[in-house]
């Protein structure tokens, strides 16, 4: 294993500290915690986000004004404790209660659903939304239900602005289950990722296979395949997504996402093939967004994330200026 | 070699694709060419950069309002044709001239020189600012001179300020000579790039070694050493790059620059012990940039890059609201 790091424990306090030194004029390290906070401060819904380290930029390079108020850091690939949840309530409890957006596994679960028990003791009106976009696989690795993935920062996106334009905590909450039900995800490895304190990939696969449907933490997918061209993974995935739709939307926005060891210019011929498929299919694309945006550590690979549009408003809300590091 | 592509002969036509497509309302192809270029035509000197694909956001996701008029991709790792760069002269002569901003390879001042000698046949005014930052060798594999890598992107930020500022064809030129003689770049690797259409990595290094120094066409660096720690790197990378300036800087900005395959993790790790060293010599850091800018397709590496910022302008030029893909 070769990286870029001095302890392999200390990676993720000391990527924090280099976060925040880089950027002090918009986010700050809340004293004593890994919680990543936005310096603004005007009273509106506090949204907080957060799990297991190694998904850089999510979540702390999504705090800022219009998007996150605050992240929490986790070791890599396990969710942050209760204590440092709590810490993050409590930093944007701006008077306006607080939601918390948790990717659907297991640990995560449990530990913001314990923050949120503790706010409560302090009266802090506290709401949950559960994203679980992935729609690979039913169950996984970490979880009951389906996973949480790269649609994740399309539901910080949309949140961000309504919080910002005042809405209220439960009419949040509402919209969140409402967005979160209309974005639909599903990935493809061509090789797996390195945990720092492992030292070795999580999985193998063959110098001419790929997998379909892993998760962002090497769980399995559902099938795996001899290397394909970009065009047959698109089609591949472009169907399986739609398929999960009751009804074709007409009208989608797109994310292209890579897991991080994928150059952007695969990712942007993927592209290209999966707004041919969609054309070809009579859908309307009206958001684009392709990059590293919800890696996993030094994964090679991609993630396809599709967003039905048919609420108008919500396309406006994707395209609105945010003070983030990494929207 | 496994990568999400088709016909490794059709990437760079394909991306180039998947990027119009996906930004229509910044940016647009030229009619049957490889230029990118923005929208927005307000009178103005016009900016050209360009050069291999391969580097990719560099150039054409710098390309809009504030920063690139227009950029030209050539063949992966190889210069775009003169036919191609006039194509782009032509497209963002607003009245005021063009500038091409080139990096310092044999084969692109070579075709730029060419487009710029084209251009005055149809009376267009074109200079040129060639980028030679890297400081690690003093001639290379593709060039005469130092080579021209990460740090052209602050010269794309500067210039594209200025240039949307009013400033002249002539007062640009001299202003990009005198920002270039001010960024310092070096680069390492930890595995080579794999270029599609070759199918195998360019250089190997072994399980523990990394290479100091190497370019961002796996051109050799200055050395060849065991695996170090994050810290040890940025020991190295920062004295040897302030060794180059005549004057230790008292002000810079800094550049933490992804190769490719690199994860953000590391380099937001590797940003901090380049901070904590500059702060230990008593260096001020006002900008600070971490991400994938200038990559070399799937390198696994970084770069440091720092801009003495004795002049104050340049800070206000490098914070400006730009609307471009990466920047």
């Amino acid at each position: 294993m070769k990286k870029i790091i001095n302890e392999p424990g200390m990676i993720v306090d000391e990527m924090l500290q280099g976060l925040v030194k880089s950027y002090p004029e918009s986010i700050h390290q809340v004293a004593d915690s890994r919680v990543v906070a936005k310096n603004e401060t005007k009273k509106q819904v506090g949204l907080v986000s957060g799990g297991g380290s190694g998904h850089e930029p999510a979540h702390a390079g999504f705090v800022g004004e219009g998007m996150l108020s605050a992240a929490v850091l986790g070791d890599v690939f396990t969710s942050p404790t209760p204590d440092q949840i709590e810490i993050a309530i409590n930093e944007v409890d701006y008077g306006a209660g607080v939601l918390l957006i948790v990717k659907n596994y297991t640990g995560d679960i449990l530990n913001f659903e314990m923050a949120k028990d503790l706010a409560a003791l302090n009266e802090i009106p506290v709401e949950m939304v559960v994203v679980d976009d992935d729609v690979a696989v039913e169950n996984s690795t970490y979880t009951a239900g389906k996973r949480g993935v790269a649609g994740t920062i399309l539901v910080h996106k949309i949140l961000g602005d309504a919080a910002r334009s005042g809405l209220s905590l439960s009419e949040l909450k509402t919209l969140g289950e409402k967005v979160v039900a209309e974005i639909k995800t599903i990935g493809v490895a061509l090789a797996a990722a390195t945990v720092p304190e492992v030292g070795k990939p999580g999985f193998t696969l063959a110098e001419d296979e790929i997998e379909f449907g892993v998760g962002i933490h090497g769980e399995p997918g559902y099938r795996r395949e001899k290397m394909q061209t970009s065009k047959e993974m698109a089609q591949e995935l472009v169907s399986k997504i739609l398929s999960q739709y009751e009804q074709k939307p007409v009208e989608v926005g797109v994310l292209v996402n890579g897991m991080g060891a994928t150059p952007l210019m695969e990712q942007f011929v993927f592209m290209n093939d999966v707004l041919n498929e969609l054309s070809s299919q009579g859908i309307a694309v009206t958001f684009h967004k392709v990059g590293n945006y919800m890696t996993s550590i030094d994964m090679e690979g991609l993630s396809l994330t599709l967003i039905n549009l048919s609420e108008k408003t919500w396309l406006s809300a994707l395209n609105s200026q945010v003070d983030t590091i990494s929207w």
